[in-house]
C-alpha cells in the first residue's frame, strides 16, 4: 500500500501550531479540527499516575466523538492533582470556545516534564485567534507536537477500493515501552466509521504494532492514540479499512522506534514458532529490550550469544534449549541452542546496517511476534542525564 | 558487625590465581580450596541456557559435599552443547587430580563471552602445580575472577559469639539483574554448618540481596552462588550465622551495583507499605531498573516525576495514587502523588553524592523491600558496544 508523499490530511481535517511561550521559540501548542464531529475511539497509557489529560480524555471519550484535539509540549501535567484535572478541563473548554464546539468534543494532551505546574492561562491566551491559522499539511500538527523527536512524523494512505484516507501524526521518542509510550498518535480519517468499530480496530491495530514498540522500557504517563473518523469519504470496506489501518500503524511504529532518543539503529525482532502467542510475545520483547542487545547493535559487535541470554532470562516461557535458532539480517549465527562458527565479518556488517533485524525461531509451537525498538547510545545517556535541567 | 580489614579466609580455606593464556596476560584462572571436604550449597542462574558449568555444578551440589572451586574468565562455556558439558567435566576432573580429590567434590565457573569454545587444554595444562601457589589471602583468587570488574572484590567478618569467620568473594559486574546476575560469589566459612541448613540459609539471604541486584534487567546464563563450611570452627548458633550471613551478602550487593559497568553512582531503592512483598519487591525492581531514573541518577538532574512513572507502569501491583509518597537521600520529593514545589538545589545536591537512595511509601500495606543498583552511564554504552571485540 503506497504512502502518499508528502503526508496529507483526509477531507475537512486541518491542523495549526504555534508558540504560546511554555518554550522559549519553538511551537509548543498544537490543534487538529474536523469540520464536522467525527466518531472517535482512543487508547490510553495503563500507567498508575496518568496525567490530567489522560483522566479528561478517558471522560470524553465514552460519548464516541470529537471535534478536535489540542496538545501543548513542555509540561506533561502529571502528578499535579485536582488543580491539574481542572487545568485540562480548562484547556478543553477554550479549545472548545476556539473552534466552535463543546468541551467534551475535545480530547487534550500534554507531554514534557512529570509535576511542573501546567501555565493554563498562557494556553488559554495563545490558543485564542488559532484558527485562522488551520491549513491542511499534517507535518505542521506534527511540528507542534515534537518533543526529543529529531523530525515531524506523519504518514498518509488512501484505504484501497476507496478514496477515504487515513493520516497519523505522532510523536516519540523516550519513555517509550509497551502499552503504548510517551507517545502521542492521532489518526484521521474521512471514512465513515462507527466509533464501536473504531474502538475495536484501533484496539487490534496497536496490540501488535505500539504495544510492541519500546525505546527503555519506561511507560509514560501520557500515552494516547486517537483515531477519528468524520464521515466524508462516506462507508468502506472494513477488511480494507483495517488493513489500511495495520499498516500505517505498523509504518508509524517504525519511524518512532527509528527516531528513540539517541538511536542510531532500528532494531526489528521477529519471534517464530513460540508456544503461545503470549511467549512470542515476551521473548520478542526482552530481547529487544535488552541493554546488552541494543549496545550489542549499536557497537556492530558480534556478541550474539546474548540473543540466547535474552530468551533464556523469559523464565515464565516455554524454551526448548536445542530446538531455538537465530539469525541476524538472515544470516543464521544459532543453532539447536548453539552458537555457530559463524564469519565475524559478515555479522558486524549485518549489524551496522541502519535496520538490524533480528530473528529467532523458538521451536516450541506456532505462534510469532514482532517487537521494534532501538540501539542503546551515549546519545540516550546524553539526553536522559539532563532532560529536567535542559 | 564490622567487617576484617582486610578481608580474610576462615581456617581450612585457601585461594591461588594465574594466568593459563585464555587472556593475554591478567590471571584468567583461580582455585578456591578448603583443606578437608565442606558441607556445600549452591544456587544458580535461571536462565533457560544455564552455561555448562552451571549444569555440572547443579549435578555437584546435590550431594551436598565440596572441596575445591575453579574458576576461569574470558570464556563462559555457555551455547556450546555436549562438548561444552564435557569440557565443564574435564576442567572438574583437572581441578579433582591437582587438590587431591574427586571431580564430583569440585563445583566449576566459567564467565566470558558467550558461545565460544572453552580452551580446556590451556586450562588442564595451566592448573598443574597450582595447588603450590595457595595462600591465605581471598583478595588474590578474587583477582582472578574479574572480568569487567573494576577492583577485586572480597569481605569477611566473623560470627558474633563465635570465632567463626564467614568470607565473600565475588565479581560483577554487567549482565546483572535479580535471580542471580553475571555473578559469581564464593562464600567460606570455618563455622560447622549441615549442607541442608546451609542451602535454605543462602537462598534465603540471596532472596533480599542478591536477587535484588541489577546493573542492567540482563540475566546471566552462568550466575552461580556458593556457600562451603569446612567445619573448622565447629558448630555455630544458627540465627547469628544467619544474621552475619545476611549482613555480609547485602554489603557484597553493595559492592556489586556499585561497581556495574560504567557506574558511577550507588542506587539504592527501599519501598515500604506495599500490599505485599511480591509489589514491594516489583515496585523497588522497577525503579531501580528504569533507564529514565537511571540517567536521572546520572545527571544529579531533578526530574522525579520519573519516580511517579517507574510506580505507575508496575501494572499489576496495587498502587494508590494519593497515598503514594516518595524521598530523595530523606528529603520528600513527592506527597499523595503529586510532586512537591520542592528546592531544586537540595535535590540536585542529594543526586549528586555517591549514594542515592530512593525511598517510597506506597500507603497500600506494611511489606517493603530494598533494591540495588547503579546510574546509566556513556561507561556502559562504550563497555558493552564493544565487549567482544575487546
Amino acid at each position: 500500500m503506497p504512502f502518499h508523499a508528502p503526508p496529507r490530511f483526509p477531507r475537512g481535517f486541518r491542523c495549526a501550531s504555534r508558540n504560546v511561550g511554555l518554550k522559549p521559540s519553538a511551537p509548543d501548542l498544537a490543534l487538529f479540527t474536523s469540520d464536522v464531529d467525527a466518531t472517535a475511539a482512543a487508547i490510553f497509557t495503563r500507567n498508575h499516575f496518568p496525567g490530567a489529560p489522560v483522566i479528561v480524555g478517558r471522560e470524553a471519550i465514552k460519548a464516541g466523538v470529537l471535534r478536535a484535539i489540542v496538545a501543548n509540549s513542555k509540561c506533561s501535567n502529571v502528578a499535579t492533582g485536582e488543580e491539574g484535572v481542572e487545568k485540562a478541563r480548562r484547556m478543553a473548554a477554550a479549545c472548545a470556545t476556539e473552534v466552535g464546539t463543546v468541551a467534551g468534543h475535545v480530547l487534550v494532551s500534554s507531554t514534557g516534564v512529570i509535576g511542573v505546574p501546567l501555565p493554563i492561562e498562557k494556553i488559554e491566551r495563545g490558543i485564542v485567534g488559532m484558527s485562522a491559522d488551520l491549513q491542511t499539511d499534517p507535518l505542521v500538527g506534527a511540528s507542534g507536537i515534537m518533543t526529543t523527536d529529531t523530525h515531524p512524523k506523519a504518514i498518509s494512505l488512501t484505504v484501497p477500493g476507496s478514496d477515504a484516507v487515513i493520516t497519523w501524526v505522532a510523536k516519540g521518542s523516550g519513555m517509550i515501552e509497551p502499552n503504548m509510550a510517551t507517545m502521542l498518535c492521532y489518526i484521521f480519517t474521512d471514512a465513515s466509521v462507527p466509533a464501536v468499530d473504531l474502538d475495536r480496530l484501533l484496539r487490534e491495530a496497536a496490540h501488535t504494532t505500539f504495544n510492541m514498540l519500546s525505546v527503555d522500557t519506561d511507560t509514560s504517563t501520557s500515552d494516547t492514540c486517537v483515531l477519528m473518523a468524520n464521515g466524508h469519504a462516506g462507508p468502506v470496506d472494513l477488511g480494507a479499512f483495517a488493513g489500511a489501518l495495520l499498516e500505517g500503524c505498523t509504518r508509524m511504529t517504525e519511524i518512532l522506534a527509528r527516531d528513540g532518543e539517541g538511536a542510531e539503529h532500528l532494531l526489528r525482532v521477529q519471534v517464530r514458532n513460540a508456544h503461545s502467542d503470549e511467549d512470542a510475545r515476551t521473548v520478542a520483547k526482552a530481547i529487544n529490550n535488552s541493554p546488552l542487545i541494543k549496545t550489542m547493535v549499536h557497537g556492530a559487535d558480534p556478541n550474539v550469544g546474548r540473543i540466547l541470554m535474552a530468551i533464556g532470562k523469559c523464565f515464565d516461557c516455554t524454551i526448548v534449549p536445542d530446538r531455538t535458532d537465530a539469525w541476524v539480517n538472515g544470516y543464521q549465527v544459532v543453532a539447536g541452542g548453539r552458537r555457530l562458527p559463524f564469519d565475524e565479518a559478515i555479522v558486524r556488517t549485518a549489524l551496522a546496517t541502519e535496520l538490524v533485524e533480528l530473528e529467532v525461531s523458538l521451536g516450541a509451537g506456532s505462534a510469532s511476534a514482532t517487537a521494534w525498538g532501538c540501539d542503546l547510545t551515549r546519545g540516550y545517556v546524553d539526553e536522559n542525564a539532563a532532560y529536567f535541567s535542559s
